[in-house]
């Protein structure tokens, strides 16, 4: 037991939130709001216009990092879960269908599900193995005559397996069908290219891989299916303002109301910090990370893992279930008396665990960010067992 | 013609964001991305709880300034843009009648078209004098059987003339209509009193007058509302999580996905800036200022002033038409050549624009705030005298 003033801390719940964040990113905020201050595309004064162009080339660096040619196409939101809403119920209309995996999260799965029950949209899910892996032949079909799009987190945010988004994106691109990504956990530490996997809409969070700030996300969407999604939330865009009606063109389009600036500077200098360590390096180093703790939970007890147990097409978030403990006391020791952020129950996603098989128990999850070190990896293994051995006594 | 490196910077467009933010948010924001790093709802380690305290701690805030005793139904949105198309989205349904002013801001006037064209939503726009008064009368008269809310700004954008709020809530009170208000240009900067008031759903947006960063805003509805408020954005609340369907309890219902922390930490240390110094001292100054600055235009050309003159039942902001000049340039010429920050153009606010018989040329708008001194109000008065000088040389 370590509890204590200086007990050590570890962060190991990176698939919630990242922490700690790029470095700059809170002096990025600060400065702006000390000493720049102004609001893009309502003022024509200098500082509107530095904070103009530092929210613009943040789009460019998202369209770059995506694969994407149209910076204007890139809108921010506050969070991916508003992406979702604004892509789900501008493009879906009336007796459309749609395909799902077993493994999304409520981002998705709730807007959709009130879609059913508000517009009677329909929607098929493609059920997961046991480790969270689709079979292809399973999309393709699930894809129906009136299937509009399909839609697909890039990764499980409970096991981590990555979903064959390049393959799905064929699939969809020879079906003539809307191919929509939730990056939700792959953005930042994957090599998500739009062109490449044929994704027509790209959902960001800009707090988890890509080391911002809580506050930013958005999504990038082709400019052929601009005109098929309509606007979700109308005002002020400081654009076509002599009208009472929503400009068609973009951003503008999908940006209403004054935007969050401070956590677009946060974004802008994790983006830079990506670029300058690389994704490739990222995803390296979490994988090392992940293999170390796989390796080391299957010394203690590989019953305890959920999922797949290589680090192919795979991110560095491991869910644990203690089979014959309580997983939430597991959590809530590892945390007091080690110091250990861990993320327990459901994570939002209660069809994941029903494809795992750990509805309604819930697991304890582990997600390892860059900034995690073996010797987190090695003191939280420790400390596993070491909690085990303690409620089994 | 001050032009150069050093040349003063007087911000006078506080009624777009308010600059500088109060003292104290860059650095709780700061310190949140850098120290604190935890998820509200989300996990249950100890900077996951402390997070969800300070978060908490500003709804208590909020609630505390707008007479208001429900914490929990304080909800956040991205802005106060968001606020209005999440209320009006979920209230209004087909055949609703709502009335509104004629001074709103497209906040309120584009949701509203939009509903007009999808669901049938009828509405009212009681007219406003030249000055942006309202006769309470109208507003009566506008009430029909169908009416289910009065939307009303508490102070147009463009001149500052505030409506009778707590006249106008009387009405609906006594109507048994619902009574929607924008605040986004009186909160912490006017006594905003929900059950005084009589007001059933308040938004607000906290980079104005509340001194916050952008990226934060929201809203406050009674218990009896709620139910009457679809959600608008669907998705992982961190709560019923082994549920596919949006929780119906608050404030979970309408705030999903990962909320804007840091600018909840920088709302939170706003706040208790506002609270230190009191709303009646910062409008008291802002008064003082407004009176110094139009008694100056009145000497200048009166002709050029847009809405009223006294500084009854008004805020900082004071719109210039410069009859038979260019407004765009003279604007640019504040800006390049004396470092003065105003706003040219609609605001966002057409409606307001023909009210004040402005449209479609628009105004040069300045917006004092508390951190403005006399001196920048004389230096602008200065300013404006020798740019229209130039102008017509």
């Amino acid at each position: 037991m370590r509890r204590g003033k200086n007990m050590r801390k570890v962060y190991c719940d990176n698939g919630a939130t990242s922490f700690p964040k790029a470095p700059g990113v809170g002096d990025a905020i600060k400065e702006y709001v000390e000493s720049v201050g102004g609001n893009v595309n309502r003022g024509a004064y200098s500082s509107a216009l530095s904070a103009g162009f530092v929210v613009l080339e943040t789009r460019e660096m998202l369209a770059e990092l995506f694969g994407f040619d149209k910076p204007e196409n890139v809108v921010f939101t506050k969070n991916i879960t508003e992406s979702m809403n604004t892509v789900l119920k501008g493009l879906l209309k009336e007796g459309d269908h749609v395909v799902v995996s077993s493994v999304e999260h409520n981002a998705v799965m709730r807007p959709l599900v009130k879609l059913e029950q508000t517009r009677g949209v329909t929607f098929t899910r493609v059920q997961c193995n046991k480790v969270g892996e689709i079979d292809l032949k399973d999309v393709e079909a699930a894809i129906k005559e009136d299937t509009r799009a399909v839609v697909m987190t890039a990764a499980s945010n409970v096991c981590g397996t990555a979903l064959p988004i390049k393959e799905i994106g064929k699939i969809c691109k020879e079906k003539n069908v809307i191919f929509i990504v939730d990056a939700a956990q792959t953005a930042g530490v994957f090599e998500m290219n739009m062109k490449e996997m044929n994704i027509d809409i790209l959902c960001f969070t800009g707090h988890k891989g890509l080391l911002g700030p809580q506050g930013m996300g958005g999504f990038l969407i082709t400019d052929e299916l601009v005109p098929q999604v309509d606007s979700f939330i109308e005002g002020g865009t400081g654009s076509k303002s002599d009208e009472e009606i929503q400009p068609e063109y973009m951003p503008d389009k999908f940006e209403s109301g004054t935007p969050n600036i401070p956590g677009t500077y946060g974004l802008h200098a994790s983006l830079e910090y990506i670029k300058k360590v690389g994704i490739e390096n990222i995803h390296k180093k979490e994988m090392m990370l992940t293999e170390r703790f796989i390796k080391g939970m299957e010394e203690i007890d590989e019953r305890f893992i959920i999922g797949k147990r290589d680090t192919e097409n795979r991110t560095a978030v491991v869910s644990l279930d203690f089979v014959g403990m309580d997983n939430g006391i597991i959590c809530h020791e590892l945390d007091v008396n080690y110091g250990i952020s861990t993320r327990p129950g459901m994570h939002c996603a209660p069809s994941a665990h029903k494809t795992l098989g750990t509805f309604p128990q819930g697991t304890v999850r582990f997600s390892f960010g860059y900034f995690n070190t073996e010797e987190d990896v090695d003191y939280a293994l420790n400390a596993i067992k070491e909690v085990i051995k303690a409620y089994n006594e």
